[in-house]
């Protein structure tokens, strides 16, 4: 029995459609990790391509055939082959990829070097289109928190300073790969402390004082990480956002800013 | 034309259901402001009864329909009409009704007495049982954020000490209709701080100076709220939580207790 | 006692920084409705506005006084009040204002006219920069469920067809004042059917034999509110999002598309 | 330098805390797999003891310190272990962990065979005291998607019958051992249809005519998985929940039910 292609037949309304595709497909995959080559951790994908004003409609199917024909090998080496056979099994002139996924890091307590593992949401947004321009559609990024003490509440204060888990987000495009461990090494340099898996009290101690010597708003720190991106002239462009659950408020305190070499 | 009543129907597997009804319902209401009489917000519902393992289904519509019939004067004094009405309508021995708003207090900074709306996250939990045990089974609570600074960390930094939001959460059986404002302003006593919505620089020193003068774990904030709350005797049950989003660690730290009067 | 303002000292970096200000503020708000004129609701800000290389920091609690001066009159027509006073007061070139809120529609069943409100989730987003573009800047938005049925499935099964409730995002920049009510209403009447509080058994027959009479793909969904929008000459911008939580699937099926009028 | 130990000082208000320790926190895990033996995945971990009342706080670092020792050794049939050493290490009378994580399968569609991973939400609670009672204490517990449709829908219309998305949430107490893949396989039969990663369009028909010969409200749906665990005499109490995602609404619909057996 042959079953009719619904999606080949002509649509209604002769729209193109910019995005169209699968949303919150969780995957296992492998991501490069500075340390152990490769790690192992689950993303979350959008996958989409556009769709031309006279196909009804795509086959949603397909894009997760193409995923899990990747299966153990979806790493960001792979994404630009990854979207060439979406675009070609699609038939379409563009495909996208977004995944988020969380990546772990040893990370050692200041004094006392104990050891523990910290979590980073990152993501890769990747695009290709049918003219093929080199690493341009690439984006990695990750989201790192931080600990910032408020300049203003240390310098107006007898003793103590307000204090505050806050999250940094860096997306980047690059001319030559960078490892998202630079992300976080250039993200936890830019706050006033950064945070800890596993802090025994010397550590605590440490950082405490670290942090009060080192007070930060958001807008410091933004700035203080694009400087450190200026810096890497294989980042042609970049964002940071600062979001700060400020410990004296309900709402928080943001700063975002953006960058575009020349 | 006479539609079949398929819920009234005997069901495959003869087992009574415990819950049935309705989830994540969003609708306006009315709660007791203990300044205004009465506080606009909206609520988001669950409402659910009890199913007699002989019937196949619970009719779905008429859970919306009692909402509606108290349109504009769901608060929490009709609240044991609402579940009588429901037990009544769907033929049930058992009514359950959960609902969660914001809800808002003008609160003034502590030096300028700048005034600003803080929101906090409250909620009821009903049930109403066959033979009714006279306000046995309300739950009023309310989420309040705060600003805890570690006793630990001060004491054994030279200066300085971590601090954050952490986020209280209290819930009551009284005999004795408690305002959610006396829930706010224990749960505000208890911490380091209370947060504002607005502080200006003579503010921002003085809840600095406080929280630093005021150190308070996790532990102690559960159990200076729960101290306050035993104080009060109209209250039966209660149960406290406080979770700190740590500014040194990206996991947050917790603390419960819960205690039943005799 | 005069506190030193550090936010106005020098930034270690002079990097232009293009958003600061608060995120996730709630407060009550007044919205236009086209029936009662006014409904009240609550909104959820994120307020910003640029800051120059010059400073170090803004002033986070003007943010807060600007809200509460208009208070009660926190309403689509005062957008550009608000965005203007934020300017001002915190010396800036540029203020941008988010809200997003729930907003409610009495709606009646299809066949016994039986009365429920519905909730949508709604949002504005303003920009204000120094030379003032007319207009140009205010999105409105709103997300709208709805029930698809997949053309595909009916057209390949001998009886039924697999359907599902679908979520569209409708957001659009006009020249003349459009409705929400008006959006509703084309999301509405481009899916299968709409979706209901409350459907008695003929109301519920009615939807399900509509649905299946009119079977739609995402992108169809898509295309046609497409269609529908173009035709009001009044929007000169809009993108349209639809997504399916696919009901033979976990993961969901989206489309979106934008189109922007010469 | 010895710093002081402020968690083991007299704390103001001697009433004992029930829980007390970390939330949130992110950590590689192993989990049993039916098939491959064990799969590597990501568990989200709540992890508490009691604090007696003559504790001041307890020591947050042991906690992470304590997962770090099993390190690549966390799976269900080490967690007693890790209950074991917390109790231990933190001199606690009781000890609880909590950890959620995503599940794997692969998945055969019903026609084509067309394989694609699905998966699904998992999780344990475990509790420890200080008497041990042998297993009473561990819940395993697994979200499945599945696909429901109405059976009021299909009897009273000429065509057609709505379906949706549905959730159902398993949790058991069980003597013998039981795997992950038992209980989603429950789940999937006790629905009017399992969801799939990938469908061609032979799969896709069978689905939906599967599903209109197979109508299930949520009633029957958590009555028929009830059955089914009844059958399972190693199971000694289990809890099942249904939440559909309304094709026809814009809320949900929902059914709990809990046996213990005796």
């Amino acid at each position: 029995m042959i079953l009719p292609d619904i999606q080949n037949t002509t649509p209604e309304f002769k729209i193109p459609i910019d995005k169209v595709g699968i949303k919150n497909l969780k995957y296992p995959i492998k991501v490069l990790d500075r340390n152990k080559g490769l790690q192992a951790t689950i993303g979350e994908f959008n996958i989409y391509v556009d769709l031309p004003s006279r196909f009804k409609g795509t086959h949603m199917s397909r894009f997760v055939e193409v995923l899990n024909e990747f299966k153990d090998e979806i790493h960001i080496k792979n994404i630009g082959m990854i979207l060439k056979k979406l675009k070609e099994r699609l038939n379409a002139k563009s495909a996208h990829l977004e995944v988020f996924f969380p990546y772990f890091i040893e990370k050692k307590a200041p004094i006392t070097n104990a050891l523990g593992l910290m979590e980073y949401q990152a993501f890769v947004k990747a695009s290709l289109y049918s003219k093929i321009k080199e690493g341009e559609d690439l984006i990695l990024g990750v989201k790192v928190p931080v600990m910032t003490l408020c300049p203003c509440s240390k310098s107006i204060s007898k003793f103590g300073a307000h204090n505050q888990r806050g999250l940094i987000t860096i997306a980047v495009k690059f001319k030559k790969f960078i490892w998202l461990e630079e992300l976080i090494e250039i993200a936890e340099k830019s706050a006033s402390s950064p945070v800890y898996p596993i802090l025994k009290r010397p550590d605590e101690k440490f950082v405490t004082e670290k942090a009060y010597e080192n007070p930060k708003f958001v807008e410091d720190v933004a700035r203080t990480v694009a400087e450190k991106l200026l810096s890497r002239k294989e980042i042609y462009w970049f964002s940071v956002e600062v979001e700060n659950f400020e410990s004296i408020h309900g709402h928080n305190a943001y700063a975002f800013l953006e960058i575009k070499r020349d």
